[in-house]
């Protein structure tokens, strides 16, 4: 770490924060300027360092120097990490893409969908059961029914299935029925849910936060990680800025610096980040091209019917036309999405 | 709701949609121009309007017209609501002081601080016993330990007291011991968990999520609302900008805009905005010059030695300062803040 | 246009707005419905009506339905433009890449660095000789010196060169030297620049603010187009969010949007985004997968000597790489870049 | 400076940055890790020196100490600066109160507002001449004939005027007329602008750009100084977030944080940041609170016939109410404004 003390400090201002940094357990290095002192701080770094040496009296600013995510840091991990969700990999050389509908809705359309999606050549199936709304008076989800029929179709479409969970209540019956379990974008640092979907032995993804920086996604990471549950996928869904073009703005320099910062596999959700299916193929090229690994798209066969979400769901034919120019997106990358069946 | 037709929608596609919004029980009102159809759709409007209009073929855009948090929204309750905790109300004309330290760490700080801000003119309590931290590896709160402590403390010195849940499965053991649940800025659209304080009798604060529009704010407001609990009061504490100069940015125009779109009280949280205790005065001073009902502050007697957020922890000397400039400014806008004992 | 009233307005009120919307010579259609009147406005809207109607009492919020950028909308222009800069032609099948260093140093580099861009497969030159500096105390650039240092580089090169001008009085000068005028992100929204570069016949290059929606980027080339000069080249590079792992946030979903919603080519300047050249390849492969038109890069042969921007400049060599890519991407998506000579 | 070497550096490339570091005339003070080593450069810091580090491989991150603002920086200069206007003062005891309408607009306007904020207690006048518009279709304001009735009011009324220029061509022209020259928030980072206004020796209020951070507004007003004007105001006037309650989110931590940063006095424009004159008392008194030395303000008679930005317009009564509840919070925090004629 290093310290910047305030210009004009006096001596006795600088031992204090010397000796603090010592009992830290820290190696203090003083380097005294005509205006400012600083002081580096060697050692083995901790996140709770920094607003205790902020605290102190005399005290500018304190820069951390290493990663804080011990464990999600490609700094201390340099080989990237293949998380396995079935016959599914994600990280390797090739890409993964996931589809399916915004929410289970009734036990016909997930069938439906699924066979569509799975022809065009995605390889994982989506849905909620338990819907995030932003109004109470919105249809909140199917709950354990909506996991049921996600279990029938995943069995007999042959695909892994992902699907949310809000509620650390909800996690012990999700993995019952799911293969993936997914933090919502709203959850991204709901902590003890992290902490929850860090007990099980289920692959997790997570999603970043509306307003999470990458270095607080990756802290989210680590939270799951900390509990011992190394299967972990980031995916980047948008941020919030002025812009009101899309729903959301699509961060696509997150996955190119998110790649580099860390060992996870990172994957892409351009249709919560567009809002709307026009812009959904579009996103998902950009995103291929920046190295992810991979996608998860709504798909609906009748959006106007869709129970959420119908206007950024992609139909079916729409759906393939994009699954074959991620095809070929990915191959000048030196990537490769599966051949539609 | 207002819909806005593509530029060249033929009459079958027109009619498809104001076939679709006389099904759901709208009246259509057709407005034709040279380039564009715009329609009407009078009538009780329902948020799941939205999705299924801006879903069908040859719609541009969907416009709501009406709030969509009914219970919040002042335009259906004129009257400014008051909110009750113990002998505190929030929304009149007195403003509120809360005041403590960020988490209860121990058995004796809560006490001693508790007691200076009481002294200084502070009404109410705060301090965590349940703490949600971007890192794993922080300090995480001492559970039902903490909540005792608060108790006894709160009892102590005759201060009604609040504190923060992260968890739907908290809210039990917390309503035995808190006065008022606290909702943290990270979890404003943690759905389940508002739902589960909405199901309680206990007052509710509610931050404002880093990433939330007023709008949003008022929707989560409207979940609490919606299970029945009224006591809802509302806390800005700075969102997410690309200004680093605090850790957020205070904005202060949402306490203008909220009082004025809701009935319910409203409070301003300087300490997470500023993230250093220099800026916290000024920060407090310009929310209750905008209007806010009060404001809730974090306090330590030794912030080099606090378990987190130590940097924005206040020294009770400059609360106790503070609390003067606070009582003077709600006198020039027709408030008051009780005299320090 | 569409007026929204408050709840409660009163009939004279109401009328008072269809008489003034009447005398704009729109047609006003009344809908009111139980809580809310809104009025739609048909006819002919010009941006001025907006605020005219936003002002009068009762008036809760006006808005406009058509593009109000009638000479840049593809609303109007349904066919792509093609921008021709000498032999080099933007919004064709082609993507153009544009390459060169950040600021003209001295009579070398530009030669060098030119040779080399060119080799790779860059058809257009870049450099700078009036250079927009946060800080008064850096290099500002050469003026009209390193004007004449570019010309004679396009010149032997055989490429046409790219150049930014800062200042109105900048600009009969400039046109003497280069081929494209370029518009820099701070001045987006420099009106009298934007009237003056509309009054040459010389193309323009007119990057996105830093805060500029995509709507506000195409008043800004409105404003040129306005002024009779039809050839105009927008240019993503970045925006202000809260995110700070690159210096900007590239917006690669403006890219998609601005497709769609302009007739006029569309490229990217990933250098900007990035302010780190490790980040330059993704940022670009990405844009190109989302369809921009080419992009402009940074490239010095010794980054750690340049003048401005060193740490953004990509080194010949890993250009080359990037345009192999580059050259693999286009072609997935139906496009293509011309081979490196 | 601070630099910091990526982990895993080795010896030769660190020797290459402390040879570096030396070059330029700094002292280098290596610290290494276990992981990372950090060299601290002590010395006389220039802005050009952190490129040029940060593009050296095995750099990291290059982090700077000192305020680049030499001339604006309160570390340099600790005494607070008044800026005189004719018989005006900024930053002294007395906030003041700049009122008027968006545009001069004819010759009857601007002197019936003028009499009516001279009454309530404004002590300067505003008035546009030159209009920045987003559209080339709006009113582009009334150039010289505009500022001929500027300063004819203003000698009439006794107030001294400011007005805004937005090309250097502007300049010679608008010093003749006015008191005090305006840079808008679009022109913040309009450099040669910048140069031009700091030659003249009229005092300039710098708006800060829409997606300026306080240090980049800062070190626009080093621009100005350098060139030796020393009479600069800074004006917060809302940058661009997500919210869209009003048209920018009014930062009124800038104005704490400015406070403190620089010695030159800083005002609101609470106009601007609004965009609705429902919410411009709120926003005023809360930057009055927060330690402005005063506010510029739009009034208009008839806000619905104004030229530009009626629906901000405050009307004339409710400016004098303003003024008083402004009167009452300043006199809250130790300050005063003058008391209505």
């Amino acid at each position: 770490m290093i310290v910047v003390m305030k210009s004009g400090s006096d001596d006795a201002t600088i031992q204090h924060v010397i000796d603090r940094i010592g009992e830290l357990g820290l190696q203090p290095h003083v380097s005294r300027g005509r205006f400012r002192t600083i002081i580096g701080a060697i050692g083995e770094e901790a996140e709770s360092f920094l607003p205790k040496l902020k605290s102190l009296p005399g005290v500018d600013d304190v820069l951390a120097i290493m990663r804080p995510y011990k464990l999600a840091a490609r700094e201390f991990h340099p080989e990237g990490s293949v998380v396995r969700v079935g016959p599914v990999e994600f990280g390797g050389r090739a890409c993964v893409g996931i589809a399916g509908p915004c929410a289970v809705e009734n036990d016909t359309t997930i069938f439906q969908v699924g066979r569509a999606v799975r022809a065009a050549g995605a390889r994982m199936l989506r849905g909620g059961a338990f819907k995030p709304r932003t109004s109470p008076y919105s249809f909140q989800g199917m709950g354990e029914d909506g996991l049921k029929i996600l279990r029938a179709a995943a069995d007999e479409l042959g695909m892994p299935v992902a699907s949310e969970v809000m509620d650390p209540r909800q996690v012990e019956l999700a993995v019952r029925y799911v293969d993936m379990l997914q933090i919502g974008a709203r959850n991204m640092q709901n902590f003890t849910l992290l902490s929850e979907v860090g007990k099980t032995r289920k692959p997790v993804l997570l999603k970043r936060g509306l307003a999470a920086s990458v270095k607080e996604w990756l802290m989210s990471a680590e939270y799951v990680l900390a509990q011992g549950n190394k299967d972990v996928v980031l995916c980047e869904r948008g941020i919030k800025t002025f812009e009101g073009a899309m729903r959301y703005t699509f961060d696509v320099g997150a996955v190119v610096v998110a790649k580099r910062e860390t060992h996870l596999p990172v994957i892409i959700d351009p249709s919560h980040a567009a809002g709307d299916r026009q812009w959904v193929p579009g996103l998902t090229l950009a995103g291929i091209a920046a190295g992810a690994d991979g996608f998860i798209v709504e798909v609906h066969d009748c959006p106007e019917d869709a129970m959420c979400d119908g206007p950024q769901a992609v139909f079916p034919a729409a759906f393939a036309e994009m699954m074959d120019q991620c095809r070929a997106v990915a191959a000048a990358v030196g990537r490769e999405f599966p051949e539609a069946e």
